[in-house]
């Protein structure tokens, strides 16, 4: 049997997301996820313009043989544009190999390495208070890890942080449309200062400890924001309070940074929800810089290369921790807890659940129960795509922020 | 003054090319090349759909902070998609800048440097006495530099190898329109046998030291074919033949592989034309493995992190060689040359003329004299598109080839 | 479903064999091989005393789960017997899930990367005649590449020399039944002279590029004898005639001893027929210092543990060359084709057909065509063994020889 | 003289034993210890179905010739079986050649560097007042080390805390037998949390100081549960309470994952009890990664390896700290004393005394005596197995304990 058809849809129920859809001649439908946050129509454009013709009438069967036709056929490689294309026809040719099986993804990735997944949570709060009530909710509500962030006195909105209240879903979307929800012109601009992060967070960590004990897992993003030298300083400094792991505490492109930073603290390190590509990754793995591999099945290729990248991790006792906010779709969801379920070196698995009105377009066979996750048991990924009721949700554009210093400086978001 | 509007011209004279338009509130307009080969409408989108909107009304005059609020305020960094759109914003801004000083683009970055630009030339044979024939057309008009590639026995087509006539324009276009020349749907596949290559090549390194003396600078192109221990031996076996540079001898998204090349010969090696980022170059620089830059001003975010990357470059001891065939069209190939002019780093020029169709709708200010090349001293970057006359070549899907082993496996092409 | 029974099988046709069946409780069969030249009985007291019971009732899907089960489960991790043991159980499993999903199994890791499988076969000669005319017999059979051993001036047998006459099947045997063909009781010695070796060997190469030119690929197994300077003057010698790789230039466990070799020479080098674990590769991958990786999925924990380690290696530009002499039963031979067929680094697979008494007992789907195999189409691994017909060939000891220098010193074999 | 014959002997006086009895044509009997904790199958038939016979009738003298006969003639090296097995063909050949020089072994091996030999005991604990009475217990009858494992809150049964009542015997034996003591067809598998185990261990320490003062030296196993940064953090942690050495805090076969933990940690370290070969050390030794080799001589091939081994170790300022539980009989622990006695570089022992039923079946010379044993001065290694009183305690068949995480992953036991 042969690829029939491509189709590259782009909806917006809540949030905008691309997916991919492919068929079989004999039927055999396929779906893959191609969400860059903000660059949307760009992957859209790769896929239908670039992609779309040149896989009909290709055997779908030729996973491997396909990843790397798109990759070294592409001539200009990696990035998060083409690695984002290249990962939705992966996705969804591994959709179909598990359909045409009969079996759940994650046994043709070897079958369950576990029972369930880990998954950590996001608390937030504009100020300690806030951000209490939030972990506590969580934890209510079963949870066993917390990502928490939380404002800096003296700066205003920062990454991060949700203004939801207590108990509701954690509906942080750092994409902004315009105010009136009609398709943004620009990001919105937030102010940043190091120096008050850097003196304000390790007192947030040690209310945490203070009132919620060690038994929670603690995670923090710096969201690249931080100097080499600063983030060994942050790193070294929060090790009383036992973070699980600090991420992206450094810009990612330059991995020696990461040396530094190692050299000074034992606080565990996680990097990659930007990469897109193994060799992000080749000094981190083989020096062991970091603990945990961030990348999104979305953005990093595929399961074909995400598998690949993971078992070099684990040679190196490197675990997963998989990204998984609203910026990928259920589809590369689903595609991350297949790999959670059959890779031995899981760690944790990132969690924001999908808006209601998301999840009305995207059908899911995962399940999450008290703080862990299941892929479901349906043949493929388990997701669909409900393309009627995609239809009335256009694409609106939307786009992260741009991050200033007080001066004006550009800064990392 | 701000920036009043953004143009993306997608059109195809001869062969297809993304052009910028950026006019200010004061009527400058500033000229930009994002032409990324074979994925030309990824760009397009990326450009017109999530960057046109945010750039309009903002300081032309900031171009380093537009730079980096592109380059940090997209989140997902990096990539030839990414990189060339912002090559093509900074481009634009520079030549705004330049025009409304009044000067030549390479006086704002630090004035001549040399005189004229020395460059090389394409010649192509698909046995020796054409490759020959071609040489000599080459030597006769002047040039000093050749970058010799010529069929192997055994096999068909290759890359780098011309069907023009001696003494006609080296007209090689590897981006294969459809057979009648409307849009491709698919790549040709070559075929391709590294062991065939890897015997035949050094003998025709003999035959031009022989036919041709030391004088000339033999130029040649792996296209990322090799292993590294393949790299290796080539790179060792054809020392006696002095050749100026050896490109590309392997993918060079693994940097370390160089190590292995570099410890067994003293061959000059260049690699660079598919990176995007200083960072791919960042062990190559330290370690010192590499001895000429090889990137597009097109495709590694512009005149901004070309200069930066390019001066790093320069306190390794090591020059520019900046790609510089018709896949980038004449406002990414001036960049280039102003850049020649102003650094100090400089090595050489790849120069393959655009055609006379392209010619007729890009009006370039740069001028050729017998092997060298000089930008010419217009306001800005001496390059205008004709939008006019470009309307009337409409962009046709073109791709450039996948290889293949005998085998089936997919190669680098 | 779960494991139902567990059956080792060491049998006898025309040499010794252990194979493992297990059978799910929905009679599903899976065949692993867990042949270990010498040292059969201990593998499969392994398996049938100490891994057989632990497995039965165990959910047959969770092959990942059971390997690292019996991996770190066995607290004294790693070594030829463990590990043959493992690799059988995970190519049962394999070969299992396989028939499952209904597919030959290299479509469940990832589908065909090629369209067959480039051998290289045995010719050897007592003297260079007699190789020249093994030689002679293999091209005219299509091989396209040739291992060549052969005899030296003043020692007598010697490693993979066969006394076979030209044009007959090449069945040299190195593990030794007693004369009569009853069980050995202890293994022939043989006698080494490495100054014979390293003074005679250049000249056998040199030979066969002036009787067949440059096209053959030639490949030569060095056999653990050489110290690593005798190694590196070695691979440095022999540069002139292009070897396709140097085997087992010196002994494997120390790996750093390659990089005296890899200074010298740009011999590309294959190394780990008598390896069994990613670690035994740790750094000749990551410092780059072999080219091939010649594990059999036999000896080296499966098709899960061959998989993760040739992947590992193609990150670093490193390809397989799969161990497949007889010593592999065609079980453990098809484990090799499903993964040669499915990964993209492949480089050359090792292979001596199998006897027509071997190939009686095991019925097969793979097929030769003129130097090219071909895993076949049937689902699972595609090898049965006939265990009526195998229980005429009882075990019967059989050791691989014991080398000693002139002196009498133990050396390697 | 020559080696007349070779017996295996399996027994279970409380506990599986593989003995090998080697008896010389002049009648002098060699004992060699081929214990294998719940593989001890695979040994017994390594060494009599594969090595016997090639024994028998060899020089018993030559023992450096046999054991590189065993290793390089096995072509399958290393590894815990095949290592175990040349092991007890080593000692039994060192018994004998002691017995005919009359002497106690470790004159032999150069003589007595020390007057005794220090021990460190086994203290355990469910929780922090069981420990403390434990350790009391030790102190009091003399000892001067105490290795210490606790109860975690939280976690049932974990490796290395003994049920036993203070005072009696520590007689954990982490290999079980079905519960009505009959064979085992499975490992127990036991549950396992690391944080929860870092958050409890480093106040066991500190209490254990705060009872006991800084005189006692204080070991603990990590027994290869932690990550490479957990296990950095933990060593850390711990400073304060200057443990005597910080045992196999990650697993071993990834040698560089010691450096991690190095940088950040003046705790010394101790590895090896799993490993079999002196290239599991070289990266250890070289870059002086820990202070203490592990290995028993049991599964490290024999006296003829471990002294290589640990005079390797002596030059880079190594100790030795002997695997010593009573997973390797009396046989193989006395050639552990003798090399004690012998070696210049001796840091500490194991001793945890074997139980009654044990000794009643192997006769033993050496001696304890308040916190030291000396191995006694019989000729020869001074342990003989009574076969008639070991027939009456068949082999049967118990498992190691295999881990998992709380969400089922297996782990590291």
């Amino acid at each position: 049997m042969t690829i029939q058809s491509i189709d590259v849809n782009v909806c917006s129920p809540g949030r905008n997301f691309v997916t991919l859809k492919i068929v079989t001649s004999d039927g055999v439908v396929g779906w893959g996820d191609a969400t860059l946050n903000g660059r949307e129509l760009s992957v859209a454009a790769y896929l239908s313009e670039h992609l779309a013709s040149t896989l009909i009438g290709r055997d779908e069967d030729r996973i491997e043989d396909t990843w790397q036709y798109l990759y070294r056929g592409a001539y200009w490689r990696r990035g998060p544009v083409t690695m984002a294309a290249i990962a939705a026809v992966d996705m969804a040719l591994w959709d179909i190999k598990a359909k045409k099986a009969g079996m759940p993804l994650y046994q043709l990735l070897g079958g369950a390495s576990r029972d369930r997944i880990r998954v950590y949570c996001h608390a937030s709060g504009g100020d300690y208070p806030a951000l209490k009530d939030a972990i506590s909710g969580y934890l209510d509500a079963g949870y066993t890890a917390v990502r928490v962030q939380t404002g800096v006195p003296g700066l205003g909105q920062i990454y991060g942080v949700s203004t939801t209240k207590a108990g509701g879903r954690y509906d942080y979307e750092p994409a902004h449309r315009a105010a009136d929800g009609s398709a943004a012109t620009a990001p919105i601009e937030e102010v940043w200062d190091t120096r008050a992060y850097l003196s304000h967070m390790p007192s947030v960590f040690s209310r945490i400890r203070e009132d919620f004990g060690t038994g929670v897992r603690i995670l923090h993003d710096g969201h690249h924001r931080m100097t080499p030298i600063e983030a060994a300083r942050f790193a070294k400094d929060v090790e009383p309070y036992d973070l699980f792991w600090l991420e992206d505490c450094t810009p990612g492109e330059d991995q020696a940074a990461l040396r530094l930073v190692r050299q000074h603290s034992t606080t565990p390190l996680a990097i990659g929800e930007v990469f897109n590509s193994v060799y992000d990754y080749q000094t981190l793995i083989t020096e062991r810089l970091i603990d945990y591999v961030r990348s999104a099945v979305t953005h990093t290729g595929g399961i074909t290369a995400m598998k690949k990248l993971l078992d070099f991790a684990g040679i190196y006792g490197i675990k997963s921790g998989m990204h998984g906010p609203t910026d990928v779709s259920p589809v590369g969801m689903a595609a991350a807890l297949h790999l959670d379920m059959a890779i031995h070196n899981f760690g944790i698995q990132e969690y924001m659940p999908h808006s209601d009105v998301t999840l009305g377009v995207f059908r899911t066979s995962y399940t999450f129960d008290r703080g862990f996750l299941h892929p479901g048991d349906a043949p493929g990924l388990g997701v669909e795509l409900d393309e009627e009721a995609a239809s009335a949700f256009e694409y609106t554009a939307a786009y992260l922020p741009v991050n200033r210093l007080q001066d004006g400086t550009v800064h990392d978001w």
